[in-house]
């Protein structure tokens, strides 16, 4: 039962989905804590930012298109956002807001968790704020030679540049040990919902496939690495993780896995 | 369950309690609604005002002590609102944010419904917001002979002035017809609980007693007052009718006063 002391946590995105909402709230009822989780949208990012300070709103998720405008408006970045000048995370502490990237934190977590070690290349498909992130942590994890692959002709080098990567338009013959896809490829409900990020060949290739795409669990880049008995991450345990982190900043309780497993499941099944 | 649809509404005030949050979360629920309350505070209106409209927020019961500086932050004021120049609900509409004052309704509704006309003296007991919403209602129900008595002797007689009403600082040997109590007086919890806000004389000399303190229900003056077999309105009726009316203008739906009575009930269970 919501009280006058039960906080508010919320998310602000330009298109809001109900899998955070879901998640979040299905995980309070399940620790038994006095919090609600609803999504926003906005038209005035500095304003919304400006209520979650006055109101008292104890954490924020942000997500496209607002993860970098909301740079100037917080009080301080913590390490995670700093490192790709994005945030996804605004946590609230006494009017006092603090940006992390639990997106940078998930993917350095899951590259660690499935023991993908630095050897060879790693490509990074896509040029947006996700490929931003998986690009910062795997310079931080201790690859040395990192590809950009977009077909974007001005954020795609200045993405490379950034953090000492190669760029090219398009992947052609390039095999790298390690494909990771920040684009809407594969996506449920996208143009390319069918499609692969990459060549097949290049799979074929390639020693771990690592998806950012959340919807469905089986993008047509995780099904072919399951089949070529690749090393498989999933954008489903990408969005779980960077969820479970923004969980544990707001709340300062830290779900079991198996917890975080069945909020994923809840959140996915009406997303 | 809450979803990215549901709509939520707040309410901020310097000191908020559980009424009005377990009262409109009580009819979501019991009307079936995809709605949500929680009440914040806060410490900066005007940033608090504006994530109300970059949020979407669909409405916010205003309080003490935001009820007269929160007028400049809005974008319309209704005549209820207008008429006391003190707003107590907002609603927003495509980020337009239209200000009302249901506590001016619910007063102007009690007295209909009560059957209390104009005639003789009303006295009102106070110089606050509901002091001010209570003689404007007053004033438009048609009562000719206002008496404001309150000892502020800055804030009573301007009060007086605005509503053509005289003022004292005490009620001394005046004996009106209607008794309104606009102050903390009798209030569960106050310093002046177990108070009559009139001398005994002038209860049992008026013919009707109007109570706007909600807590308890059965305060000195209304437990008087209906010893004394005289016409009583309470301040729980006030409250739940201003709170009934919020609600209406909310969500477009009008409970029926069966639900609004167990609602106030469920309110006042855990306030």
């Amino acid at each position: 039962m919501i009280s006058k002391d039960t906080q508010l946590c919320i998310s602000l995105s330009g298109r809001p989905s109900n899998l955070g909402t879901r998640f979040h709230n299905f995980l309070y009822a399940e620790l038994g804590l006095d919090f609600v989780y609803k999504a926003f949208t906005t038209t005035d990012l500095a304003a919304a930012v400006g209520g979650i300070r006055a109101l008292g709103i104890r954490g924020a998720g942000i997500s496209m298109p607002f993860k970098e405008a909301v740079i100037p408006l917080v009080d301080a970045l913590e390490p995670s956002a700093a490192a790709i000048d994005s945030v996804n995370t605004i946590v609230n502490t006494d009017d006092h807001l603090v940006a992390h990237n639990t997106d940078y934190l998930a993917v350095a977590g899951l590259l660690a968790s499935h023991g993908i070690r630095p050897a060879g290349t790693a490509a990074v498909l896509g040029s947006g704020g996700m490929a931003k992130a998986a690009l910062a942590a795997l310079r931080d994890a201790g690859f040395g030679d990192l590809l950009v692959v977009a077909r974007n002709d001005q954020a795609g080098p200045a993405l490379a540049r950034a953090y000492g990567a190669r760029w090219l338009p398009e992947l052609g013959t390039q095999r790298p040990a390690l494909l990771l896809n920040a684009t809407p490829v594969g996506m449920a409900g996208g143009p390319a919902a069918g499609d692969l990020p990459a060549p097949r060949e290049a799979v074929e290739a390639a020693e771990a496939v690592f998806e950012v795409v959340a919807v469905p669990e089986e993008t047509p880049l995780v099904r072919l690495g399951r089949e070529l008995g690749k090393r498989v991450v999933t954008g489903t345990e990408v969005a779980a993780l960077q969820a479970a982190e923004q969980f544990v900043l707001y709340t300062g309780v830290r779900p079991g896995p198996d917890q975080v497993s069945r909020a994923g499941e809840f959140s996915r099944a009406a997303g």
